[in-house]
């Protein structure tokens, strides 16, 4: 029995987690005074069983990692550029931005953006942008989970070249194509279809903007007659659309969505004023997930604070109590690891070890009634001590160390853009 | 010229804070490449000059401390105590807990309070509780503004009584009573007349919840046949008043309120669904501030947090991108202080040494341009390094480390409760 100190690819093989002072087992369900055995990058026994190296623990709380549904790894590069501007000027100071943007300035902020992610707990997230293999190279390199494609934006590029690059993406160990559609306003009827295809090919889902804005859900009925989710179900699309955002949908739409994004920080800081249908979609059995969007409308990238902030605007524009605690923390955990089609989200036996342990003395009054609300109301991304992806430990505290260092470099590497 | 290491009143005599890479003068000014000194706990000088001990900056970024104008500091004990329940079930199962606390019970939760806001760069705030000689005492302690006050609420005591101990309240450092009136709802219109008197004696104000809730509104307007600021204001009361919360309030009591006081979070989390009318009260030259509420309800007191909230709650709620970074930072510093009557909130000559110190990693991108936001938008009170308060240090690395030492002996303490 040695002290699990090496990281990389030691903890796949077998280890115990030993003293954590509560496990989170679900969002649902706290437990004290067990130990978790993982083999082969898999939680094999949540109980007495002990085996292998061990974790110490330190009395921390242990929980699943944090699926982040939707972001835009590149633009932490943007954050607080102008962010205060109305949207439409802010739009366009992003967009001249944005042109500017070469594939390595991309790789820096995509570099950033994870690193700030899995120092706050997040361990797979969904990003959206026009550079997938840079992201899939940092995916490896930092060993957390991505999932990027090309972009349909038929105002950008043609959808053929975006398609072909597509077509010629692989997987590797911690990275997964997906295919991304910037919107419907961005994209015609034919790129989607054209997604479509591509997404059965590779056996992934189309990631998409949809009815984020009043405006954008006026053009497209305006254009096509139809509201956008209709459309997209009425044109046969819809089963494989993850829709982020969807602020603006009719009661008549609700019953086509099976996987939706809630990004509630984005939402209200550009005013786009909606509302997510939570607790509609959750009760008509929606997979539903949570997001930071990009950095530069967060402007944080910290699911724990996304998840409080979720809480309060359903609760706010509901007038109702119905979303709770449980709730976001089921679509940060169990239903981001449905949307990615990883077996996770809960420390039971079978999962993977995707697992971070968060500092007790942050969740503080600390015990097993009142855990989750503090995880959820309470603390921050800053709590976060350890995180593991697939049983790897690839932060602790002394990686932290180096990760200021490594943020240091890039950051000065950018400093004229 | 020495290091300034030592802690206690060597700060309020003769220093000079070096090596900023920038200074939040004020919420519309960022200013880099100065030096800020400080003379008898007040800052004499912001550019050039340089005398007396050193407090070496590090490159961190130095502004004001903030104020939380709102809060029930011993209800850090109940955060997160069924806090998901529906209004009325959480309401009672608050009122039981608090009919069972003692002052020795109180104490501990108001330390803990203090510590934490401390430490996450708060300098003064305003309490409303049952215990301001605790209160008192710890805020010497501390060294940190405390403005609490004996507390009108006639449900659960004479108005006699409350008034008696109220007057024999006095003064001291860090310390100045206020009057609190818990809300009309639960104090009737003589217990606020006499308030008022005493405020009047106490040159202090009367910090009272108002029209929080629709049902509230409601019912102060059945019984009194007016709103409830019409009310106050038609009885000649509303001059004195801090009104907290002014989620349900009509357009014609809007010019009668020169004090309001926005709790985002709370509102938010208890499913209250008003709206706090920023931009017309600022219109109209208010005084607007902002606080946490108490950790029940909240459930952390870090104002960095509060303030991205208020903007996010208010461009939600209006769907209007109005209320800007400088909004609530003007909430939290200068217009809190003006609520206090200190002279303070901006790092200018004249002003008193409440000042803060964040770690510029985690203010990046660091620029001029960008600091504002991601002071409001991207960080938490996690980025406070240092504080002063009156030109005493109050919080560095070192007292971190015992703070967190005192609160694991203070919650220790209070295990069973």
């Amino acid at each position: 029995m040695h002290l699990l100190h090496k990281r990389g690819d030691i903890g796949v093989k077998d280890f115990t987690v030993i003293n954590c002072s509560l496990v989170v087992v679900s969002p649902w369900e706290v437990k004290s005074r067990v130990k978790v055995h993982v083999k082969d990058g898999v939680i094999d026994d949540v109980g007495d069983y002990q085996s292998g190296d061990v974790l110490d623990c330190e009395g921390g709380v242990l929980m699943s990692g944090l699926v982040n549904s939707h972001t835009h790894t590149p633009m932490s590069l943007l954050r607080g550029y102008k962010d205060d501007l109305d949207l439409h000027d802010w739009l366009r100071a992003m967009w001249e931005k944005e042109d500017d943007m070469s594939k390595e300035v991309m790789n820096v902020g995509s570099e950033i953006s994870m690193i700030e992610m899995i120092s706050s707990g997040t361990t797979s997230f969904v990003d959206m942008y026009f550079n997938p293999e840079g992201v899939r190279d940092l995916s490896e390199k930092y060993k957390v989970r991505a999932f990027a494609g090309e972009t349909f934006m038929d105002t950008r590029e043609s959808p053929e070249a975006v398609a072909r690059r597509q077509r010629s993406l692989s997987s590797s160990r911690y990275f997964r194509p997906i295919v991304n559609v910037h919107s419907l306003y961005t994209a015609s009827l034919e790129s989607v279809r054209k997604a479509y295809e591509i997404s059965e090919e590779q056996g992934t889902w189309i990631h998409m903007h949809i009815s984020e804005t009043r405006e954008e859900v006026f053009q497209i009925k305006k254009r096509t007659g139809k509201f956008p989710i209709q459309l997209l179900h009425d044109e046969g699309l819809i089963d494989r659309i993850q829709a982020v955002h969807v602020g603006w949908v009719t009661n008549q739409e609700l019953k086509y969505l099976s996987n939706a994004t809630h990004c509630p920080t984005s939402n209200m800081k550009l005013a786009t004023a909606g509302a997510f249908p939570f607790k509609e979609m959750y009760n008509a059995g929606a997979n539903i997930t949570l997001g930071t969007d990009g950095a530069a409308s967060n402007n944080s990238l910290d699911m724990f604070r996304e998840m409080k902030t979720a809480v309060l605007v359903q609760r706010h524009s509901y007038w109702d109590l119905w979303v709770k605690a449980s709730h976001v923390l089921q679509a940060s955990t169990l239903d981001g690891y449905k949307l990615i089609g990883v077996n996770g989200g809960e420390i039971r036996k079978g999962m993977v070890a995707d697992m971070i342990i968060l500092d007790p003395r942050r969740l503080r009054p600390l015990s097993e009634d009142r855990v989750l609300s503090n995880v959820v109301y309470n603390t921050t991304g800053d709590s976060v001590r350890k995180v593991l992806v697939d049983g790897n430990l690839i932060y602790d505290e002394e990686v932290k160390e180096r990760f200021m260092g490594r943020l240091d470099e890039l950051y000065s590497s950018i400093k004229s853009f």
